[in-house]
């Protein structure tokens, strides 16, 4: 292993010139001109007297190739970080390359002392996986990464041209949003703390808050009290779900994206919203990582763009699993939420277009959503499915008469009591919907496993770094 | 109480027009235009034959002044949700009114039924954070949303804008940063889940991950491990603290921006990046926010933002407290952290501008913390102080030699092998900050309290909704 700093080649005095991305050097600089860049080496190869080797630095999914003489840096391999003072010129291929006055060694990297990633070789998600502190220097995952920025940075501005105002809503609460009960509490690890601050015969898990405590499982309720002053409101945030499912769509812990809007009458209205934010934020980000993109998803088709989404009810949808599709025990699933093999039949009967299930059976959704008008036994609900993931949204209209809510609110839980007050004092109607971060990543970047679309994913006995 | 959807006044046919926000009707429309708006009542003044009141629907900070017949609105009250088909025109006093053709209850807002708000009446804020799902209704706290959402927007654009990729690092963790064992662990409530998934004889706080996991206190080692591939990173995300503090200054659950830079040298660069950032998106928040913001401080001073932050060493702040200040005790001060007194004493008696103070005593600071090159009893450490608040940015750079790292880990943690693997394979210097979010808009909008800074505040003793 060679000592770090060591200088591998010089020619001419380096750190002359301000380092620069190597998104800047290959974009905006002009042949002739000084370089100075820092970076990892993805690639290497010797010739008789020179060496070529790739230089990234996630600035961009590109590497620039370097060109030095080989015996000075002979010593160049795979996975080191390096610096290199250069002029850009043009390589015989008629690519950009940065023939190197100084290249000098940051960091070695040597792969026999437990770097899990060979030259050159190509390995499986499961296998990167592994290695999650490694992960985000794999060229697959540092495209992904700046796709998911990119997405986040889209979604923020366009929430804010369009007067949404941004809410953090808690992440550790009191409330057990719908009742569900998959959900992780929250106590100090500090066993004397808990001891200083209880009272005598309490619960320890009450202790610290005076309050059995919660990991969130979705930010709607406390949106929805927002909402009731600031109309327009959403967040994007983390979400937890203590089960044990390690289906290549669920995680312990995954991002949302929720909305809430105030004085809204009909669940088409919702379907607007979802609609537009999608299609805007898709085409944005299909602009500023289209290089990311393209190489990710190899040129995916994205007509879907330009479509308008299907909207089917509820019971139209059930017809089409039974009459069109003769899907099996369509009868024993009425009633009932769809299985993940009904929602990807109903998309595919539907040209493969993003598409809505709304007006919902009662029992199938939780507590707050209100009645539809015509049919007291349907809520105005909506899923939105979508190919290769199914479910990516979901949401509705909320109840927002006090004694209808009231009778709904699952019995023996007082925590509920600031919820209906939003309907008791200046009530609107409100509705909203809930996005899957990481699923509408899966959907636009035809990501397998949910657990690829996050930096650092959490399932059943996995909770790495 | 009257029955919401009552119609207090209808002289035409209402709902022809669409719906739109006070903000767009004040500032966009022209006078002798129709107008539907839909809002809360903030105040109403009776007079002999007409009726006043204004409606907010949080899309700004103005309410827009109704002018209706007395007779048929009269029921109208403070806190009510209302919809109000007018047209827009120029009162006596030179503001724009919408002369109402049509009123809408849409829901009351009776305070004898237990509503906390009296109208007209101005509360103290711990009064009003009783009431956190009726906070936002208030005009000071929907201020200081507006204010917050734009602030994270413009933190977005601008990280953006100059290269950090946003990378969400994990909330739930198997590393417990910085060893201060003042965490949160998190277990699945179903005690039946965790029976299902144990193994014999298993500690069930390491069932669900095969791990004793704790909610995050710092992004940094996992930013630190994405900068080894991307360079510049950042996140924003809740971090949590399971302390007895009920100070004016801590939270049990808060709001970090972090950030992680490869390839940096000198105290120097981060410093750099800190104060861009700060003032960047200060300047540009007051231009988005102007209104609330001049509401919120009084049109308070900003000339910090026109001159360089100051920058102490440790050993000069030390000397400021002692010789200069003649604070007391600050000999047995000397070698550990500042008291809040010492902080805001720094930061007035550099005239209360942001101070930065470096170089730290090693045993004061953080593991990770490089030492001084030129003084191995410091390491290149930086605290951010700023007036009112003081410390409200933590960094430095980070040890990236592999032998001096794996020397300063605390013992006995075998967690901390992925975090020693980064230097040594392809490693490089980093370095990066915390700014917490909470102080920084305490500092900006002189907020005495945090929990008066976001929107649920957690602190002992208390997790409301």
């Amino acid at each position: 292993m060679l000592k770090n700093g060591t200088v591998l080649h010089q020619v001419k005095h380096a750190y002359a010139t301000m380092p620069e991305t190597v998104n800047k050097v290959l974009n905006q600089h002009s042949v002739g001109k000084k370089a100075f860049i820092q970076g990892w080496i993805k690639s290497v190869r010797k010739l008789k007297n020179h060496i070529f080797f790739n230089i990234n630095d996630g600035s961009t999914r590109e590497a620039i190739q370097v060109v030095a003489e080989m015996e000075a840096a002979q010593n160049i391999r795979t996975g080191a970080s390096v610096s290199v003072l250069g002029t850009l010129s043009i390589a015989p291929n008629n690519q950009k390359e940065l023939k190197a006055e100084n290249v000098q060694l940051i960091g070695d990297c040597v792969i026999t002392e437990g770097y899990p990633f060979a030259p050159r070789k190509v390995y499986p998600p499961e296998y990167v996986r592994q290695y999650l502190h490694f992960r985000p220097r794999t060229n697959r995952f540092s495209s992904l990464l700046r796709v998911r920025s990119n997405l986040l940075t889209e979604v923020t501005k366009y929430f804010n041209e369009v007067g949404f105002i941004h809410i953090n809503t808690p992440i550790i609460t009191s409330n057990d949003c719908e009742g569900g009960g998959e959900v992780f509490t929250a106590v100090p690890a500090n066993k004397e703390l808990i001891k200083q601050m209880g009272k005598p015969g309490e619960p320890t898990e009450k202790t610290y808050f005076n309050s059995e405590v919660y990991l969130t499982v979705s930010g709607q309720l406390h949106l929805e009290a927002v909402a009731h002053g600031l109309s327009k409101v959403y967040t994007m945030g983390p979400v937890f779900r203590a089960e044990n499912s390690r289906s290549r769509l669920h995680l312990s812990e995954f991002y949302m994206l929720e909305a809430e809007l105030a004085f809204i009458n009909k669940i088409s209205e919702i379907l607007n919203v979802i609609e537009n934010l999608l299609k805007t934020v898709t085409r944005r980000v299909l602009e500023t990582s289209q290089d990311d993109i393209n190489y990710l998803t190899n040129n995916k088709d994205f007509s879907w763009l330009d479509k308008p989404f299907v909207i089917l009810t509820y019971d139209e949808a059930i017809n089409i699993l039974s009459s069109k599709l003769k899907m099996p025990d369509t009868d024993a699933r009425s009633e009932t939420e769809f299985s993940k093999e009904d929602e990807l039949a109903v998309v595919s009967y539907c040209g493969n277009l993003p598409t809505f299930v709304i007006n919902w059976p009662k029992q199938v959704k939780a507590f707050y959503m209100r009645e539809c008008e015509d049919n007291p036994k349907k809520v105005s609900a909506l899923d939105l499915l979508v190919p290769g993931v199914g479910e990516i949204v979901g949401g509705g209209l909320r109840e927002n008469t006090y004694e209808k809510l009231q009778k709904n609110i699952p019995s023996d839980d007082k925590n509920f009591e600031w919820y209906l007050e939003l309907r008791k004092f200046g009530g609107v109607p409100t509705g909203g919907f809930g996005l899957g971060f990481e699923r509408y990543l899966q959907f636009l970047l035809d990501i397998e496993n949910i657990k690829d679309a996050i930096p650092f994913p959490r399932w059943p006995h996995n909770c790495q770094l």
